[in-house]
């Protein structure tokens, strides 16, 4: 009301006048576009001109370009909204200042791809609006953070919204007049571009998926405005930070680590191993991927002296192949350490990685039946390749292989290897902690068929962007119970966690590979020593997925041998998912439960029933997803075996209650744990037919376990008998092993034999 | 061996004679197939003629027919296996001879459209091993029946044979010489028949599923026959049995009642109500389908004056259209009563039930796209209609709406109604006991959203045909857990059961219909009452599935007006499935669970946590399957809520753990739960965006609840207002209502107002 009675005569004259020197202006550049430098981040102008080309002949591009039409045509309609900053993720401000940055990006394609002013004018409209707002805000005023943003409650946040914007900064940039560049560069990306290195060197100077963000959008938007300052503190760090070593965030994780290399080269020499691995787990490298392959792109474009691609030896392509082999059958990434279920190659920052990848890596066809499953490509040169190799029926299927990717800046802090045969994937970690994502379990696994859980990983305990749990973030029992060690299918000592689970302690150790060898495709093997989580106690951990004719399907071989220099108890759970079906051992399901412990995660585990093996062997069989399952184990008389459930100790319902087999060995030393899983068979709920429901072994036995050599013997239920012997102190290829063993010999070379 | 030895030169010369005799037989009665009177039952003379000429040019029915004869070109490879009968389901000799009577059937309908003596020969070698087996074997060795079998553990697996193996004999009647024919008769046929009935009256004079499948056993063998005297006892059942009244079967149900018809009229007239819904449920509807369509078919045929396809206004085929209206949106059939879940109209039950259906049932449209589904058809008459149904584009989609299915006999034993609105079905079951697997759940509900469980309902404790779970039979939580009223959705009094868990109490008695109205498209409602399962107190549930601008999807009230002649303990539990998200009220979650209860289920459910209702509203929202859900109901003082989950006192893990939310009242008299049930929203974990999380109710109130009306208000998010006023005394539907509420004048006339 008070705005329209203040529109005088005089006011809507200046308006005009505003407005027609403002079109004059626009008209200038339109026609001028040639002759001006940008685009030239991601989008160049050699590429627009190409794309325009291919319009309408390129199927996957048009359609993502219609898609994002749609989207940004209505977004326009709806009129721009820019609220004052206040709410926490998953509250309004928050998630509108979030889509913003999001649009702002896609009506800058846009501008340049359909060459109509409607969205040039929406992105400057935006972009006003912000400049008119970012000078008048404070910090925001959710406190949570070690970081706080201006219009979000985190720093990272801000970030993001800078690595969009620049690029639609530099999609209208030369349809801008100076004075409007002007405007925009002093009051909003310059203090933006400041405020989240200089103003907050704790998160910008670190290695640390959230200063990756922050080094990339600062180094966007200076290589869009030519800023030589504000890229070298991108690429190489603030020269002062004035922090102090021990500092931490809110996860726990160090801030300062004298000796890092920081800045954007930092970040990309730190959390990639020579493979490609990312330390966090592939859930943050998914999230980490966006910020590295774009800025990456930009490089590419406005700097492309420095070979950005060719970069340790290729390590960002790398990092591309190693996540997408970091997917199950489905394509939903593995949750080691902090990862959300759910999670795939499917979101849109494997998007933009997928065809970068293809573009930039020498057109590799498999990534083009990648793009295609995602059905939608970046409106850029990088989809444009893609929509061409699509169209040409070029792509080729992805093969999954069973593959061992290094964890380290030099690959040599262990690793996460992945077996795979047939619809079977077994996920081995034995790698470093994974900075503050990093959970306290080395040599765990889980067990994929078909793209299901079998036996799971829990990931994390956060509800990302639910606000109604704990406002999208972390909750409490991410602490207590995720990142713990007996949340996992691996060891845990007298109740205590690897590394006491002290991050300061963790972080300094990692899992050693003893050998992976993938050749003989029905011996998938690998081996990995775990001896600094429990000082004085040293595990070896061998995981074989063998396809053998005397089995329906692929089985899993687990071998873990404990030698300790005291009598601890060793409890190995396995987070089956699925309803038991039978064990052989008989049990008490208790009428009153209580926790299994008082600490370590134990506190949210019910002890639900308990029992002794009454055989040599353990046998529990489950179904899961109608298929059979049987866990086979070599027994020990001080063995207890523990039917648990995850909920215990949960005020507020926010963990699953998933069960669990522990096979806990108390009072033991040296000891090894052999076990076999097995999937076999099937049933039909329409048929009503249950087939194969029956372990095909009869016997599991340590036929041998020396210090030298530990050996399984497993008889079928056909008669029939096999053996895996491992060397336990010479892991070299071309090693030549004789042992008798019941009076046989047995010869092979390399670290393993079986038969 | 033996064997071997005695092949002297005489015997060869011997078989060599036969052999050509027989040859010469069969050649005879081949080239004579058109003068001789069968196949008559289900394969006709003419249809056969019929289904020759359009072999090749009717796609899904020759794709069925490539996969049935590739089926029993491997079983005739294998060679035939007649085992001498020893073991319970699940076990060899049971599923061999299961499987022997599905190949005999598919063996000579091979024979007669390929005219392939060679599946002939087959079924001729099967039978005649049967014929050489039967005479020798006493009863079943396995005890568990109440009417143990000969090749079977109980009369009823003997009765699927039969009703098989006579499509198979018809098939090579004819081929086969008068002799032959005499051995399989007088050695198999007559006595197994005679074995099933007058061996067994307590299995065959009933009405029961179990009796229908030994009706139609009886019947089938003797159309084939052309023995009076069977068919007489198959159609009206044995004249005498010598059963008294009072008799019980393993199940506990009756075996005697007085009065009843029996035999398969009797089985048609008294579980099938009107409107073709089967009192026992979907799961045994199903199960039943096949002998009673297969029957009708063979009588259709052979018996046309019968005219049974419109016997008792063609309950047969309002059957079929009952059943698939009982199944949610992928076609599984809701599991009321003892119902395994994941059964659907894919078994092959249902493939004859639609084809039949089809053919004899004025070739519906809408059957086509079922059939187009099941991707296969019968080898006959009725496959045939629907391949060229389906090859001609005839198909329409099946459309299932909000339907009422009257229960009983006369169709006034209540029922079960299906309320539908957008991917959103409520089953409302307010029907009779449902004989021997019926559970104590009146006015219960189950709620389901794109075919996915939202409020389940449990099903039965049992996993069919798996071995290892009590032999794939009932298990005892089976009575202990899913037919008490405490696993349902719906009020417990004191702890007790509907009708004291008493089969003798419960099966006198049903819920009525108040009224059901689905003629407004955006307001599907259904109202029940039950006097009898706590007598002194009366019950009147009304379910209300809305369709309203203000909400994003169908939303579901639940009124439940309770008066009774005591205080009481009321409480009423929602079965929902998903993670909690939030709650509107502080609840402890305990430490230490205990059980619930001692007794009537109650001795099954963990008591997790519990609060108090902290408003005058109780809110309970949950996430499943990435879509939100909010439980609002009206709260009282004496309200406490229990979360609880199903598995205590489970010694063998036989049920799933799954969760509730219980709402008791206590110490009250008369009361009345109002509740509404949103689905909102969604949840990407890929976008990792949560939309719409949170409910669009501000307040739910009930404004009146007299003798006459209850009315509940909801008043939304957006400040709007709904009002939902139901007439407790009056359900016709051209009364007229006025009615002052707060001052405001509502008048409307039927049972209902909505606005």
């Amino acid at each position: 009301m008070k705005f329209k009675k203040r529109v005088s005569k005089i006011t809507l004259f200046l308006i005009l006048l505003v407005v027609t020197i403002s079109c004059n202006t626009t008209s200038v550049n339109t026609n001028n576009t040639d002759s001006g430098s940008h685009p030239k981040l991601i989008l160049t102008k050699q590429g627009v001109n190409n794309i325009r080309k291919h319009l309408g002949n390129v199927p996957i591009f048009d359609k993502s370009l219609a898609e994002t039409k749609a989207e940004i045509d209505a977004e326009i309609e709806l009129g721009i909204q820019v609220p004052i900053p206040k709410d926490l993720s998953g509250g309004y401000t928050h998630e509108r200042h979030k889509k913003n940055f999001v649009v702002l990006q896609k009506a800058g394609v846009l501008y340049q791809i359909l060459n109509d002013e409607k969205y040039a004018n929406y992105v400057k409209d935006m972009l006003f609006a912000y400049a008119k707002l970012y000078p008048t805000l404070p910090v925001h005023p959710q406190t949570r953070s070690y970081a706080r943003g201006k219009l979000f409650w985190q720093c990272l946040n801000d970030s993001n919204w800078l690595v969009y914007s620049a690029q639609a900064y530099d999609c209208i940039y030369d349809w801008l007049s100076k004075e409007e560049r002007d405007i925009l560069e002093n009051d909003l990306f310059i203090p933006f571009a400041k405020f989240i290195s200089e103003g907050n060197p704790q998160f910008f100077n670190r290695v640390h998926n959230h200063s990756t963000w922050g080094n990339v959008a600062v180094g966007m938007i200076a290589l869009v405005m030519d800023n030589d300052e504000l890229l070298e503190n991108a690429l190489n760090g603030l020269k002062t930070d004035n922090l102090t070593t021990g500092m931490r965030d809110n996860d726990g994780g160090f801030i300062k680590v004298e000796g890092l290399r920081l800045g954007f080269f930092g970040n990309l020499d730190e959390p990639f191993s020579p493979d490609g691995y990312y330390n966090e787990g592939p859930y943050y490298q998914r999230y980490a991927m966006y910020p590295f392959l774009i800025f990456a792109e930009a490089l590419h474009n406005v700097k492309p002296e420095l070979k950005i691609f060719e970069y340790k030896d290729g390590v960002l392509l790398k990092g591309v192949d190693a996540l997408l082999n970091l997917s199950d059958k489905n394509g939903n990434f593995f949750p080691l350490n902090d990862g959300q279920k759910g999670m795939s190659y499917y979101t849109a920052a494997l998007v933009s990685a997928v065809d970068i990848a293809y573009h930039y890596g020498g057109n590799n066809p498999e990534l083009l039946s990648i793009a295609k499953k995602q059905d939608r490509v970046v409106l850029d040169d990088t989809g444009l390749a893609i929509a061409l190799g699509i169209k040409e029926g070029l792509e080729k299927p992805f093969e999954k292989k069973s593959i061992n990717l290094s964890d380290g800046k030099n690959g040599d802090e262990g690793g996460v290897g992945i077996l795979r045969n047939k619809d079977l994937e077994l996920v081995y970690k034995y790698a470093s902690h994974g900075s503050s994502h990093g959970h306290y379990d080395k040599l765990s696994f889980s067990l994929y068929e078909n793209g299901n859980e079998v036996i799971q990983d829990y990931g994390l305990a956060r509800f990302v962007n639910i606000e109604q749990k704990g406002g999208g973030n972390y909750l409490k029992e991410n602490k207590t119970w995720a990142k713990q060690t007996i949340a996992h299918n691996t060891l845990s000592v007298n109740g205590e966690n690897h590394f006491q689970g002290k991050f300061a302690i963790g972080s300094k150790h990692h899992s050693e590979l003893y050998f992976y060898d993938d050749k003989n495709p029905n011996v998938q093997i690998i081996s990995a020593t775990e001896v600094n989580a429990y000082p004085g106690t040293e595990m070896l951990r061998t995981f074989a997925l063998i396809k053998d004719e005397d089995f329906q399907r692929p089985f899993t071989i687990d071998l873990f041998k404990i030698k300790s220099n005291s009598k601890n108890q060793y409890d190995l759970p396995y987070y089956y998912l699925g309803h038991i079906m039978k064990t052989n051992f008989d049990y008490t399901a208790f009428n009153q439960l209580n926790a299994l412990g008082k600490k370590n995660g134990y506190q949210h585990l019910w002890k639900e029933a308990s029992g002794k093996p009454s055989d040599n062997n353990t046998v529990f069989s489950w179904k899961n997803n109608n298929l059979f399952y049987t866990l086979t184990s070599t027994a020990t008389n001080s063995d207890e075996l523990i039917l648990g459930r995850i909920g215990a100790h949960d005020p507020n319902y926010n963990l699953r209650k998933d069960p669990t087999l522990i096979i806990r060995r108390k009072n033991t030393q040296n000891t090894t744990f052999a076990s076999v899983i097995e999937s076999h068979g099937s049933y039909n709920p329409v048929t009503e037919l249950a087939l194969n429901a029956y372990s095909s072994i009869s016997d599991l036995k340590i036929v041998i376990d020396t210090d030298n050599y530990t050996a399984v013997s497993i008889t079928t239920t056909k008669g029939t008998s096999k053996i895996l012997i491992i060397s336990n102190k010479d892991n070299s290829k071309d090693k030549n092993h004789t042992l008798k063993i019941n009076n046989k010999n047995y010869t092979w070379v390399g670290s393993y034999y079986y038969n």
